[in-house]
């Protein structure tokens, strides 16, 4: 049985595998912003989010957190579960900064007194969306007992990586995480952690690390996502 | 102790009375929509909109549903109790329109399959955005107890008005609602309840009979506006 592109996103590929539960993800040097309106190309991000998504899978499964990644495969890719993918983005704040400093009036920058979770609808025609917990039953896009979980998973996710971001001398202000169905109907963590889908700042001089630099046009895009690269794992790439 | 204005909003202004308890509300002529940004005079819609409110005031009230409405003053005032009005819009939807249609991409005058309350935040400046319940836990807007009373009292008053109108060949499509705490801390239904914050559609032609006509340049706004009055009460404004 070939391989087959199943799907193509914005910065990565899925491919089918040999074995019907596994996929391979191929990351792509593209970067978007704005829904697909803002568009580059930067070489070396496929490669850099690639390695820090499996830096953070790892790290998150050793801390009871599992994910769908299954192993590197190469540079640029990675074996993951075949999951079926909830259509909600799952997005946890610790601190107001984008849309959520816009929503709510809030300085960018402001400590929140404790962490946030929120729901976008992963929909691109529509430019996903906030959902309130009403609009997510009224398209039965999750259960009950689902979002609690989201809720709870995205808030451990947070307990494991700001704390060890604090030590890289990362301030973690938000990050976006999806979640997948696996065979038993266990939501799985999908998709990638990476400076595309974080806010990462630097903890003392506030410089921001993440795909901010290119939404904002403050460049030094590949350079800060491997900056992050090295503080979380003393290597260079 | 003379009048004071107290407050003057876009559709209406509020005045101090002899009695701390109590405050004149005087319904103006203006038509504004998109946060202002579009802005007409309307002969009568000020006596329109404060004889419909007067109307569903009582009838809420008749029906176990009381509001800061006292009694009707004058062709455009009414006199009501002075509540500290909770920063929230109670927005409750019976069927997909307007901003709910463009969030989840569901077509204009589709059938929800019950009805749902959405809240957003009062506030000008940030253009009245969408809340999630978790916002409004962040932003104390609103206790738990608050946020499941204010959604019981808008489904309260949807399951009174929404018969009534379609008695009057009147089909609701959504409405926004105000709530205040009066001195004891108990939610009391505020602010009006009119055309320029209900979307009513004849039951029949589909026809817009509220403030749509002016945000989307139909024309008949009046006209619209004194139909509804008449529906509902038989008599000619």
């Amino acid at each position: 049985m070939p391989e087959k592109l199943l799907y193509e996103g914005k910065a990565k590929k899925l491919f089918t595998t040999e074995d019907p539960g596994l996929l391979r993800v191929e990351y792509k040097d593209d970067a978007t912003a704005f829904n697909g309106k803002k568009f580059d190309r930067m070489e070396g991000k496929g490669q850099l989010n690639n390695a820090i998504s499996i830096f953070f899978f790892e790290y998150l499964g050793k801390n009871q957190i599992p994910s769908h990644f299954v192993r590197r495969i190469s540079e640029t890719e990675q074996l993951v579960r075949s999951v079926q993918i909830v259509p909600l983005e799952v997005v946890v704040r610790n601190v107001a900064a984008g849309s959520l400093s816009k929503r709510i009036g809030w300085d960018e920058g402001r400590e929140l007194p404790y962490p946030i979770v929120e729901f976008y609808y992963k929909d691109d025609d529509l430019g996903d969306p906030l959902l309130a917990e009403e609009h997510i039953r009224l398209l039965e896009l999750a259960t009950e007992e689902e979002m609690q979980e989201l809720k709870k998973m995205g808030l451990a996710v947070n307990k494991v990586l700001r704390p060890l971001l604090e030590q890289k001398n990362i301030r973690l202000i938000d990050f976006k995480l999806e979640f997948g169905l696996d065979q038993n109907g266990g939501l799985l963590l999908a998709d990638e952690i990476s400076p595309d889908t974080c806010r990462f700042w630097d903890a003392d001089t506030g410089n921001k690390m993440d795909k901010d630099r290119f939404r904002r046009d403050l460049g030094g895009v590949t350079e800060a996502y491997r900056e992050i690269y090295q503080r979380l794992t003393g290597d260079n790439l």
